[in-house]
């Protein structure tokens, strides 16, 4: 066991000498610095508890006050109304497939799902073993590089809910406005764009996020639920306890240990988009990022974007160059210079640049560059 | 944003002055010191990886090595055979009572379960939501004080399963042989002693346990299964493919997004508890540690066990003292000194201390001199 002095120079020489590289990885992705650094000073004892957030009950009044902080602040940043619960869960969006679907898909009922890309064909196929799936619309046949157009939808009347992805990962599309789907609820899986930009939950009955690309580490997942739909799961008897969302919203998350450091995590990064101006201000470096590679992209010939214009993600952006071989090249160089995790999702191909909320703008800058030399070099 | 000079020099300062109780709760638990040591000093950026743990893509080769090595240490640790997988999920020992039966307990068949603690009861319930429970055993009417005998089971002949719980959080009983139950796979709980000495896996079909009380923070479930368990759930197709064992060892725990950080920190329990010498080295230190508070216990008139003499718990050592007013000062001096999270769980009432795998020894006896004093004083 290292002393306390010789670990401290350790730590000392750890931080100082630390070289970051620019993350672009679509997930677990980059966190604020900020939070890092205080997850880092606090990470031996929390002050004034004399207990790491890795040792304390989930019981002690200490997680209490971090658990209803976090509650607090995020209910702040994304005007959460009141008739909705937070809900700190496990086991990312891939588990909230199965739990939407077992929770508010009755018996002889019919849910809605538009078919946007790949990760909400993963939550249909995930549906139809619980109940009937209705696929109101599809732009598979365009390989999801476009969202369906309103006029595409076709609705089911009385639904029991319709389910939309927000923003696509792995193709770099994202909703700008919400579909039209009247008084049916609307059931989001935000996971990769929650809390980039002003958001209404209102106009959401369910909002499901695995938090690693915008609000934290990878083992938690948020739900946001009008209180009137968890009436269906406490009806429910034979649901499994732990795939209840009436059961986690009447224990505050506290069924059973949850996820506490990364509910300690989430709070911090909170915390951090509070003190950037909450989502009007994140929203706005996100448009200004991505507008920059954008603008890019499109003034050459070199590079050309795979999205449809009007869908384009300020999440995910994918482009490709002219061939495999240049493509291949690109990544390499890139990650030698120290631009890492470039390499699109095997089913786009090309690139993709995830630049989530915590992406620094000066590594937009730095990739932008990047790009105008390599295309000076190979173009 | 601080800057990295005066960032290191609060580290420094958190460091040296970090004052650290002594944590006797049940979990989160506490963590072995280098452990903590360690991931504070690699938060920032992992060396040469220049990313936090935190940040790192799942699918990059540098956490498929983190994993890799998690697994080896884990097979070295407890001598698991090469016919057995391990798993690394989320949502608890909780999930794990659901995802047992949904896995292993098909139509027309029974599952055994020995009902000796509360956690057992739990299980009990979600598995009767599946199919067919017969409960081979209960102590339930003794208050869950002592564990079944062999003799009190009555086992069905050609079970999908037994079900069992190694050691009894709230009741503070512990096996020290497993049950007798012939051919049938043997399922065990093991979320409160798990790797807290030498254990023969191959007597088991499945082990699970959350994380947080003996192997890592809380937010990681450790599952391990012998390969032909796996062909039934291979076979099932209703079941959600995040509860299906057979997708999460096909894909070795990387089917979604697992929780990364959880899986480093455990593989960092696992080398100290190699570096410590393995099960027989803790399992020593643990007889020793337990050893000394039953023998307090047991010298004095004053305390008293609660758990029957041969099926005490090393993990959670529960007593009492003459009345409920001493057992309230008792809990309040002790916090005041530094000694937290003693009192018992209500279901049982007293004390608990619960002294894990990293729990210092010195801790226990600082336990034993305050109980001395107390009773000197109060006695």
């Amino acid at each position: 066991m290292i002393s306390g002095a010789s670990r401290a120079v350790e730590t000392e020489n750890a931080m100082t000498t630390a070289h970051r590289v620019l993350n672009f990885s679509a997930g677990p992705a980059v966190l604020p610095e900020p939070v890092l650094d205080q997850i880092q000073r606090d990470l031996i004892a929390l002050p004034g508890v004399g207990m790491s957030i890795l040792e304390i009950s989930h019981r002690s009044k200490v997680f209490e006050g971090i658990l209803d902080q976090a509650d607090a602040d995020l209910r702040t940043l994304a005007s959460i109304p009141a008739n909705y619960k937070l809900l700190f869960l496990q086991g990312g969006a891939s588990l909230q497939f199965s739990m939407v679907p077992m929770n508010l898909l009755g018996a002889g009922q019919t849910a809605d799902y538009i078919d946007a890309g790949t990760w909400g064909e993963k939550a249909i196929a995930e549906a139809r073993k619980v109940g009937t799936v209705n696929v109101a619309a599809s732009t598979k046949s365009d390989n999801y590089s476009r969202l369906p157009r309103q006029s595409e939808l076709k609705l089911t009347p009385g639904a029991a809910y319709v389910h939309m992805t927000s923003n696509n990962t792995i193709e770099g599309t994202e909703y700008k406005t919400l579909p039209q789907i009247g008084d049916v609820p609307l059931v989001s899986d935000n996971s990769s764009d929650i809390f980039s930009g002003p958001i209404d939950i209102s106009r959401h009955a369910l909002i499901y996020a695995g938090a690693q690309k915008n609000i934290g580490p990878a083992g938690i997942t948020l739900v946001i639920i009008r209180e009137d739909l968890l009436a269906r799961s406490a009806a429910n008897q034979t649901l499994p306890t732990m795939l209840n969302y009436s059961v986690h919203a009447q224990n505050m998350s506290l069924y059973n240990t949850p996820t506490t450091f990364g509910i300690y995590a989430v709070g911090l990064v909170a915390k951090w988009l509070l003190g950037l101006g909450g989502l009007s201000a994140i929203g706005a470096i996100n448009e200004r990022k991505a507008g920059k590679l954008y603008a890019e992209i499109d003034r050459s010939g070199f590079y050309r974007g795979t999205a449809n214009k009007e869908d384009r993600s300020l999440m995910n952006v994918t482009f490709r160059l002219p061939s495999e071989a240049l493509e291949s090249m690109f990544v390499k160089q890139a990650t030698a210079a120290g631009l890492d995790g470039l390499k699109g999702h095997r089913m786009v191909g090309g690139m993709r640049a995830s630049i989530y909320n915590a992406f620094p703008e000066s590594g937009v800058d730095t990739l932008v560059s990047f790009m105008q030399e390599f295309e000076r070099t190979n173009g």
